[in-house]
């Protein structure tokens, strides 16, 4: 019985030490929410080789940089961004800039974040009758865990304000505060208090977005994904690293589950990323095709 | 016999979980370089407290954000900034702010890098006759890492490029890239092709310290740590957190080991922060007698 308690004492141990390197499950799909097929496959085949050391598409940790647009990308945009519905809710006032610059700066940071969390906790999507939270797409949680997993470091790059996705990017996504870049207010600070001014400091979308990432994060992406023309720099940047690279555009053609919408739509327009992603062969995932389930709750 | 190797397998099982965990050590002293007494018990104070669960002053891991200064904070600014050296160096021009502005723009970013790393790797200051990067300061190599190990997110925030900084910041401090938090210039993307123009993003001096670190990291820091009077707002804000919170200044005291300065020099001044950190409370690093070892190379 010693014998058989050494045994077990052992394989509990080598159990423990392959949970801490995280390789049980290493077997199992990381990504079930995406249907098979080569969009699939082009994604996992990257990451398996990215960190598969010593052969040449090898790329070191302290490169592995990934980057994702957030409206239309990880959550739905439709039928209009939740920052702009956010905005006028909090203000009354329908100009929809005008209302975004004084919902985010005419009180203290500290107010803003208490004003979006509670706006966030119970506020509805129309068209889906669910919370903006609860509309996430599944397929993209699962890649940025996947990713993480991998020692990827993951950020949000998104044309709404850093300051309005930092209230949520943590629980929702996993992601935390410094590793999301966004649109900006100039800040101010004296007298031992910070103030934001109603002016942008920076506009995080198209050129803005390569700009701000080699600003902020100081290193050109191996991975970038977004979904619509606003991406398209950040998309086009990363496909010029030396390491290996991915670029990828979510393409929504899914007007049952989601929102069909490409070149014509005002919110999330697809048109120039879409004729260069097909040029340069990036890939386009197609969410009616790739997507094996969008939203979370779907499975519940 | 099979009884005696289940024990020791055991003991060998619950180390290994030690070792997991980073407990093993735990009562060795995390700052040796460090003199023992109240500035060094503060640090240790500060970091316990703010690390066990369940008491007052416990701080959540998402809120553990440390910023550092680097001029004069983690490595040597005397006689001269290594930046400013640099920038002549390689450009043979005089004027300080051209040389700057010639040499961060003038060239593609990936060279910067190279010609960043070349001259890091051979140039010596000449007072110490040491290489910039050999003339860090051991006890704040040792204060990164402790906090590092208690799961603080430790930024520098320096008044010198983030692209410069970024070519060392990993390799000499255990920080990387994405953590470095400078002054940045404007970055021009276009055609699959960024550059830098030869204007300023932002001055991350004063109060540009603590707007960065809004905008950037997205959350008040709980520990900062400076030497200069370009440190203070950032000290301030930092002050002002509702969490529990640690504002720290280096006085440059030791003429022997390093260099004897304060409010009379024109490289890393500090007057009215010294002024305010008395009134305040803040701990004063006193280097002489609070620096048992100033640099890494002394004990070698």
């Amino acid at each position: 019985m010693p014998e058989t308690n050494y045994c077990m004492n052992k394989y509990l141990f080598i159990a423990f030490i392959l949970v801490s390197c995280n390789k049980i499950g290493a077997d199992n799909d990381p990504l079930p929410s995406w249907s098979d097929g080569t969009t699939k496959k082009a994604i996992i085949d990257f990451v398996t080789q990215a960190t598969r050391e010593g052969t040449p598409p090898f790329i070191p940790v302290e490169d592995r940089i990934a980057v994702f647009d957030n409206d239309g990308t990880l959550w739905c945009e439709q039928p209009l961004y939740a920052e702009m519905r956010f905005s006028i809710d909090v203000t009354g006032i329908n100009d929809v800039v005008k209302a975004f610059v004084v919902s985010h700066t005419a009180v203290k940071p500290e107010q803003f974040d208490k004003m979006t969390k509670a706006w966030l906790d119970t506020a509805i999507n129309v068209q889906f009758q669910r919370r903006y939270i609860d509309l996430t797409y599944q397929p993209m949680l699962e890649l940025l865990h996947y990713l993480h997993d991998n020692q990827f470091k993951t950020f949000i790059v998104t044309g709404g304000s850093a300051m309005f996705v930092r209230n949520f990017s943590q629980h929702v996504y996993g992601v935390p505060a410094e590793r999301v870049i966004g649109t900006m207010f100039k800040a101010d600070y004296s007298d031992y208090n910070l103030s934001l001014e109603p002016d942008l400091w920076h506009n995080n979308d198209n050129a803005g977005k390569p700009e701000a990432i080699f600003n902020i994060i100081g290193k050109k992406p191996v991975f970038a994904f977004g979904n619509s023309d606003g991406d398209l720099e950040m998309l086009q940047w990363t496909s010029t690293h030396t390491l290996p690279n991915l670029s990828l555009i979510l393409h929504h053609t899914d007007d049952i589950r989601e929102v069909a919408y490409d070149s014509l739509s005002t919110i999330g327009r697809l048109k120039n990323a879409l004729i260069e992603a097909k040029a340069k062969n990036w890939i386009v995932v197609d969410m009616k095709r790739d997507f094996k389930q969008v939203f979370p709750f779907e499975n519940q």
